[in-house]
């Protein structure tokens, strides 16, 4: 053989074992395209932009929560991930919420909203806090009371809602904070740049607690734009958690339903930056991220992951953390003599 | 007479009328202006960048609370004039402060910091709520355990104090929250740009407002940049206001200082956007701004202010509010499994 000829094969086998790992690599990425997809780069374009301008507002209005101290924001924290980081929220008075702060970023791709879904879309679960007495404590009339006392809101309402002839509502500031709530995405995190074909935007060990998260099953219920958030499932599928991480006394998605097959059955928590928002699960008992991929292994898969594994499907959840929204913090328009005076 | 000479005769006379009211409106100004001083455009310029933005992210951080929930903003809210508009806030488990909240806008302008100025600048300010069991409930110690514990907050430390050898401290903490609120300033309220010489930017009442307001004697305490916060004065200085307005059980100052001279004297309010800051005093009980004013001339002035006064008054003090800072809210970085978690 000439050295011309060994140095042709040689480069033909090089070439061949690129192309393998490059069909592997590829493989790997057809195989995640199934079942993910990437967060849009933008918000929706159907978004009024008059809404969201209002919505920005009325998230950061504690006016709408009776002691005027409690926003949105407040629980859905923008800085902090879009959640608050504490196993459950304080609300009016300092009364304890009954379950973690869900992340608000995202969660417009949301299948319906809260840890039950029991509201449809972000407009019928803005309704629930200002309302909940352990959290904003406040009524539909007192918040368009409230609204409606101070002109510049007025004009915002007016603006965002001019075909309805009573702009301001309870239901349209729904509708505003939903538009502003579509806005809170967060695009181009490194899965997502991988699944649209970039190699080098995940490392090995990342690719392949992707493969982990895949083979063992973890897709089942994470799975979609959000993996997760899509459908419910029971915790403790196979087996239980204890009593700390997944509390008796609260029956998940049965409250909603009153069926015995939704008895401890909760929406699969999606995914997007869960590095940000320890603690986990819907009782918030679990801070560190390793120690709820083993929970779940062990509760829905019947799975006792091992450290390595672990530590992959860990390395490649911190890849879904995205670019998070930069918003400016609104001005508020100042109460007048007719709103409503905060009560303790 | 030909009426050329009528003509001129006439002429005459308008602009003699006319150089009178200039002479008397610049009278007003001259006036103004040596009693009261625009707020600067812009903030100081010795500001380092570093810490502001630095400051900017800590003014933000709910983790300066033991309870991960209260921050700077939660009582000093940028989106509703500095202040968060209840009569005492809300801080740990819901405990109530003893004093109103006061505005952070301006407040680098403040002769001390605190309705009894008790701090001498912001950075000492800031040690204050931090510590405080009924607002942020936290101790130094465990702050600076909380920022060591964030990689992130350490390089923006080692970023903003480079000569200090021990960068993440509570002290650099509220250097850096100083930083950021020393740009919280509001310039061109239509009083600034009256002062500066734009005759329009008043009307004829605000203008008749502000001759009151100086006439009257409101100035004695009410001046300079921030009209007060400058010195100390006794509050019910010719006739106390009741209880509820001056609770007795307050002696201001006296606090501070232990000196019979100090009971019952606060650091003079500063004015600066008060249209924004209800309610008003140090106990938060007045709501209406006409009221406020009427309870002052009583109380300071020994006066009955009539209503036409008080409105012109309340006129002019519209006037000083000035342009709101507009603020990125921060992104935070994420807790890690040495930051000490809330409690309760």
């Amino acid at each position: 053989m000439q050295p011309f000829r060994k140095l042709a094969l040689g480069s033909l086998l090089l070439a061949l074992g690129a192309a393998s790992a490059a069909a592997n690599a590829d493989a790997l990425r057809d195989q995640a395209n199934g079942i993910f997809k990437p967060i849009p780069e933008k918000p929706s374009d159907t978004l009024n932009p008059d809404q969201v301008t209002l919505g920005r507002q009325l998230f950061f209005e504690p006016r709408l929560s009776a002691s005027h101290v409690i926003s949105c924001n407040t629980c859905h924290n923008i800085g902090t991930g879009g959640a608050d980081n504490v196993p459950t929220s304080s609300g009016h008075e300092w009364q304890k919420g009954a379950r973690n702060s869900p992340t608000v970023f995202n969660a417009v791709f949301n299948v319906a909203q809260f840890w039950d879904g029991r509201a449809k879309d972000l407009e019928e679960q803005a309704k629930g806090p200002v309302q909940n007495p352990v959290e904003m404590h406040n009524t539909p009339k007192n918040v368009e009371l409230t609204l409606q006392s101070m002109p510049e809101y007025v004009a915002a309402f007016g603006k965002a809602f001019p075909k309805d002839p009573q702009p301001v509502s309870f239901d349209n500031m729904a509708r505003a904070i939903q538009a502003f709530e579509s806005t809170l995405i967060t695009p181009d995190s490194r899965f997502d740049l991988y699944l649209k074909g970039d190699d080098k935007a995940m490392n090995e060990q990342e690719k392949k607690g992707l493969q982990t998260f895949m083979s063992a099953g973890c897709i089942a219920c994470h799975n979609g734009v959000n993996l997760g958030g899509q459908a419910y499932f029971p915790f403790g599928l196979v087996k239980k958690p204890d009593d700390k991480i997944l509390p008796s006394g609260d029956k998940g998605r049965f409250e909603v339903t009153k069926t015995e097959n939704d008895e401890y059955v909760f929406r699969a928590a999606p995914l997007r930056n869960v590095a940000l928002t320890a603690p986990y699960f819907h009782s918030g008992q679990v801070w560190n991220l390793d120690e709820a991929v083993k929970i779940m292994g062990n509760a829905q898969l019947g799975k006792q992951l091992n450290d390595e594994e672990v530590g992959d499907i860990v390395a490649f959840l911190k890849t879904v953390t995205g670019k998070q929204p930069t918003v400016e913090y609104p001005l508020l328009p100042p109460s007048t003599a007719t709103t409503p005076k905060p009560v303790d």
